[in-house]
């Protein structure tokens, strides 16, 4: 097909495609003659995995060439996702803190010991859950600066109170990896991690909070069950 | 305390203060004299709570009133932090794909069609999980959409898909309830209600991707000793 179709059937705009393409994200298409380019379905697929990275996950066209070179080297399709996880921009509490300015204070040293404790924290869940993460996972130090956000207002939570959470999430991390059986071309599995991770954290999130809703319905309900049993009391 | 000590001793500035009280978030003191007012402990929690809501929370002047108007009827502690998850904002998957602009073609009836669809598919879910949740709440509509999001992008989730994710939900959520055990006093819970649903929510999803990146280390290392264990395959 010409750029023109491509442009159709991809959603993406001409210009944007040419742009892309300087910007060695495309490949060129195949010329037919001085003046005529043929590009084919794999230039869609491309177009759309292209998209996922940089607007769906919100990374720099730098970035995007980096985890598409990564995907085009012959790796095992578990690195290919392990790459594109790790380009990710990862959510973080430290973020809405810094923002509300609370914890800015002038007090350096009591923050890097708040920093370090939380580090200590992290590792130590890491090694309790008996996790193989790699050292350079953007992950640990996200985590981290989490929980030192909310050690400055004022929550602290130790390895063994994130033990819980961290087994629940290793039962949602299996589910997730079901989602990827069957799926055996890299380009298609880069696209469904970007989507499984960008899109369907909030799909996670408002699971839990329907559950916090109605785990607090129940209680309610109990206390007014209680009363009504018990009406002296 | 005077005013100044309130700054001081909660971090707010005292203009701050002086706006908040003319919003008529924060109650005034006690008069000692025509010129020299007297304010307590209580100003320091109540300001504590109103940060958290607009800072971490993201709430406008307007939202956060109403969120202390209800704090401080004589609620349950239960519908107190009915009032106070209700007026959080949800993360959603919406926003982004929206900004990616997919999706966002003229055929506006197939899109309400996909919607209507999203919208079914949470009513089955919470319907299956037998989950009570009000008519009001925000989380129906919010995860609607971002099923719909999804859908969009070519993947549909059924409510079959996401009943094992909702019931790993429901055990969350019984651990984050137990994180309100031993809090009495309805401004406390109101406060620690915007904690854990703003700030742990970035914890509980890196939790979920350290655990993603171990299943997918666990995953390549099981492959890799298949392949060594039989090298002619």
């Amino acid at each position: 097909m010409r750029i023109s179709e491509l442009g159709r059937r991809s959603g993406v705009p001409v210009a944007t495609i040419k742009y892309y393409r300087r910007e060695g994200l495309l490949p060129e298409g195949r010329a037919l003659n001085p003046t005529t380019v043929e590009y084919g379905e794999e230039h869609i697929q491309r177009l759309r995995l292209i998209r996922s990275l940089i607007q769906l996950g919100g990374l720099s066209v730098a970035r995007t060439r980096e985890v598409l070179e990564a995907v085009d080297r012959p790796l095992d399709a578990f690195e290919t996702l392990g790459v594109v996880h790790h380009a990710l921009p990862a959510p973080s509490a430290e973020a809405k803190v810094k923002n509300s300015g609370a914890g800015d204070g002038p007090d350096s040293a009591a923050d890097e010991a708040v920093s370090g404790a939380a580090a200590a924290r992290v590792e130590a869940l890491i090694e309790d859950m008996g996790w193989e993460i790699s050292e350079a996972s953007p992950h640990r130090p996200a985590l981290a600066e989490s929980l030192a956000a909310l050690s400055r207002l004022g929550t602290d939570y130790t390895a063994e109170d994130l033990l819980p959470y961290a087994q629940l999430a290793t039962s949602t991390a299996n589910l997730d990896f079901a989602q990827f059986d069957g799926i055996e071309d890299r380009i298609a599995l880069a696209e469904r991690a970007v989507t499984l991770t960008v899109l369907f954290e909030p799909v996670v999130m408002l699971l839990r909070r329907l559950a916090q809703e109605d785990a607090n319905h129940r209680r309610h309900d109990r206390r007014a069950c209680t009363r009504e049993a018990h009406p002296a009391e």
